[in-house]
């Protein structure tokens, strides 16, 4: 097996607020440096970068410059489709000009997307949905988010658009809420260029097996990319990968590698509190562990365990494994 | 309006287990006299039966003139394929001879249904899934799902078959899990005669709203039943209707009547502790002032905050049709 | 039964940031501003004022003009202990200079709340606890969280002071999580002028019965205050009061007047995407309809219905009085 | 550090009814073949048993034997006050007659155990609470709580008596809900024989951190007694320990023995799908690990990053104790 890429969403290494840090947990970071907070890593090779930048006049050139100096490569966009312009909804505004502004914003997304020579634009409408009961005619919502992603893909057939659903926030309930309404969607987007972004922590606490998750996406082709993290089922916490839950993320990534799937192994974590690059660090380090947990695997022997439905000796096949090559890499860590 | 038809499934009537008061919330009922508990509700005009029967000798005379007694039709059976047989797995059992006996279950459910002239086959799957991470190769579980229904799907032209999904319960997992799954499922499946059974329960403590999963399988013709009920979103509590949740229940009529669904408006409550036939009644009840709600509603109104996405301009409109009938409903009772 | 009096957080009718829309929800609003938007509700008699005030050099004189000039008076100050000082924690700040800073802006909020004549000084440490497992022993942080309290309410023996518990947000995990851990804790800080803020929708998210929460704080004389709202039962998402949970929301109501609970029905309210003004309004209006309920609830007749544990009985008795009241006040709304 | 003890719930054992596969998930299995089993898990030396037995008129002397034969020792006895006779509630029963036959068969099974020579009485009134809003005053059901281990206490001053809290199931709300409340209600008992049992998945599913609630009861000199297990943070799914939650598994282990907590380290697993006596055999090894762990453990380091409260560093001195013992435990098994 090659050695698996390792990447980033950008903001991993940014400054948060929240409804009660107004002031910011960090003092605010630009995207330049958050580029070479990305590079002290060491391990990541990819980053997805939010967009527009910080300063919003960047140019592409300073940011190719970056990313060269941190030996990067930009394999996402992320268009900010989910601040206050958007903040009760993009796409599906009840506001016609501001579902166009939308739609605008990711085309220009698109078109830096494509300057840059990255996979795919990552669309997270996270504003899309409603909060209260009776606020709105679901089939609209849903037809203004079907007919904006396919308006997208049509404009750019070369770009690939990867739809990343959540079950709620910001909004109280996100329209793209599950793998599988997701994949509805998509098909009535009807557009080869449209995937799912599959965020272990949205799957995992919206109920979801994520390895199950993963192996529909894959049955339709439709696995375009994956973040990863951990939370504590209740809430998107974007812990650090493996904190919490390290059996059910080995899990994904067995189905992940046992599919053939090939991509950005892709954090999507919020320190608020710690280290950006040491949290960083830590979470490529047990993403390696989960890869030579997989090569220490006996894939035999879990598969007969498997057929048999056996949760006893699956597991104990699949701890084996995990355990030691994380006592290895623990073993190897400062 | 023409007044709208109210159903239970039969097990409302009947005696509980579970895994502490294994001597039974009540003295074990049997079918006929869950049938004249049924008659004893006075609103209600059709039942879903489960089957085998308890006595499992009881003939299909014995069922018949204890419906026309109790003045009620049969709306469907439910094949206990959940029993003991199948604890690892009915459908999706590992052993290929409990796979056959299920299907062989249900086959034998539809010829009944079809001596009875019923709408449609339940089909609830309930020990299908998984309880442990890594227990079992998903894809395996779905394709046995799929080729099991489409097998009776395809064996019963002229029967429905109506998938009941559920996150879990008695599975830690469930495969037929959220709305979204099953209609891709049945996509996969590929017959017209295999649709979806909403239950509102399920669907709220599956983190769905009721009312946009209802919209979602009515857009793809797959609506072909409903049960309601209530609970406090993190179980499947089947408590009676309405107890908890007004609001939400009743965006969930709007939504199908809306779409000009028809069919049974029907109870899956299970009192453990109350009285079933006055649970009934309460059901029932409460149903017909969700109906009359929808009398007083200003559905233009409505419409129009529904537009706006203004959710609290929908919320007065909504709640003054309800609360006005709700309280009419309630003045009416003893 | 004497008209209740009515009250709001005063950061109801602020702008909102979130980790998403980090340009706000709304311009921002200062503090003279949100008391203008207060008055403008025209039910509000009380606000509780978060401080520092927005801009910070606001003199008591200015808040008091605006008081006045509102028809407001100040319940209480909430001292903001959980902006980017105490983003690591207040009271529990691993680090000695941080837990005194807390302390101290505590202080002088209770200074400025003695000036205002206040009832009390809200405590509420949401960065108190931890995130990860592992991260803290439990202990340390129990001891600097009662001994601050301890510190303070000895400081300031004619002030009281009113713990808010949540069980999250924006720690993962809060050390004052529940009506009973508060208790507990209250009980070891052994002064009277320590007790409780009941957060409707904290209780309701955390998995308890708000109304039986109350019954336990009362029981031990500590419930100092309360805020109302609603939510999903998933994350404490500050929905307009009655929006989601009418039932259980009138059984709070019903519990607190039972108990001959006395104080301000306070509005803590989140409209991230409504009009503050509106929401307030419709919030207080179903206020009033839960209190206009109580006149017309038999309480006898719960009285027995309670005493035999009839829930279909209860449940009857307190619709009849609640759907009745609230159809009423709906009725009278525009 | 000497060799911990091990015990098992005697249920862990039996066969299992839910309300779905009402012919159970095994055939039933007798108290005398449930000692046999619990004897060839070859690991356990305790047992805590159900009580009535099955068949019911074993005699004392017939179980003792089976114990020695077993070569196992009742830790416990715990009364079922949860059968039929008790669907209602059993110390909070509406019915007086029945709540007085609640305290009797508990005061009939804390002679058993003292004839037995165990250590205490487990009481886990689990259909203690309510169903539905507004159901009953929680003033009363709670004065009949406390009245009731009162009496039970008084009688039986050389007797502990161990409460095990539970969010809900089968009641939809259980009366000893958390460590918190039990805490309360034993201080109002005011008693020395009267404690807590903390059940690791009953503490992880209702929100508490397992680590945090075993220190916050051991602060009080009242944690009489631990049960172990996992579940998916939904429900208590009694699975096997350490199946998805290894790290806040080892923290609550952590807690204990760092406090010097003494006692047996007890299953109380339900493997519904499984062989019982395997599930044992993996819950204990699994348990094992954990001690391992402990062992390697550097403790001054760990106290120091907790002290720090860093997050990172605490997470990494723990997980390479854990990792490697763990791995160590699988290298060992089969």
């Amino acid at each position: 097996m090659q050695e698996p890429s390792y990447g980033a969403g950008l903001w991993h290494f940014a400054s948060y607020v929240d409804r009660y840090a107004t002031d910011g947990y960090r003092d605010p970071v630009g995207t330049l440096e958050c580029l070479q907070m990305a590079g002290r890593v060491g391990s990541l090779s990819a980053v997805d970068l939010n967009w527009p930048f910080s300063p919003n006049d960047l140019t592409t050139t300073e940011i190719r410059t970056a990313l060269e100096a941190a030996r990067l490569r930009a394999v996402a966009v992320t268009p900010e489709i989910y601040t206050r312009t958007f903040a009760r909804g993009g796409f599906t505004n009840p506001d016609v000009s501001v579902r166009a502004q939308a739609i605008d914003l990711v085309a220009r997304a698109a078109e830096l997307a494509r300057d840059l020579g990255c996979d795919y634009v990552k669309l997270w409408p996270g504003q899309d949905g409603v909060d209260y009961p009776f606020q709105a005619d679901h089939r609209e919502l849903w037809k203004y988010s079907v007919d904006a992603v396919r308006e997208l893909a049509t404009a750019f057939p070369d770009m690939r658009f990867a739809i990343e659903y959540k079950p709620r926030e910001p909004r109280n309930r996100m329209l793209f809420s599950s793998a599988a309404v997701t994949l509805l969607a998509i098909e009535e987007i009807g557009r080869d260029n449209v995937g799912i972004l599959l965020d272990f922590g949205h799957s995992l606490y919206g109920g979801e097996s994520p390895a199950e998750a993963a192996r529909l996406i894959i049955s339709r082709g439709r696995l375009f990319a994956i973040d990863v993290n951990d939370n504590l089922r209740g809430w998107d916490d974007d812990m650090v990968v493996g904190s919490v839950h390290p059996l059910e993320t080995f899990e994904f990534f067995h189905a992940l590698v046992d599919a053939g799937w090939e991509g950005i192994w892709q954090l999507d974590q919020f320190p608020f509190r710690e280290d950006p690059v040491e949290a960083a660090r830590v979470g490529v380090e047990t993403m390696r562990g989960f890869h030579r947990a997989l090569e220490r695997l006996d894939w035999d022997a879990l598969r007969a365990a498997q057929s048999a439905q056996d949760a006893l000796a699956a597991q104990r096949i699949a701890k084996r494994a995990l355990y030691g090559a994380l006592a290895e890499t623990q073993d190897g860590s400062p």
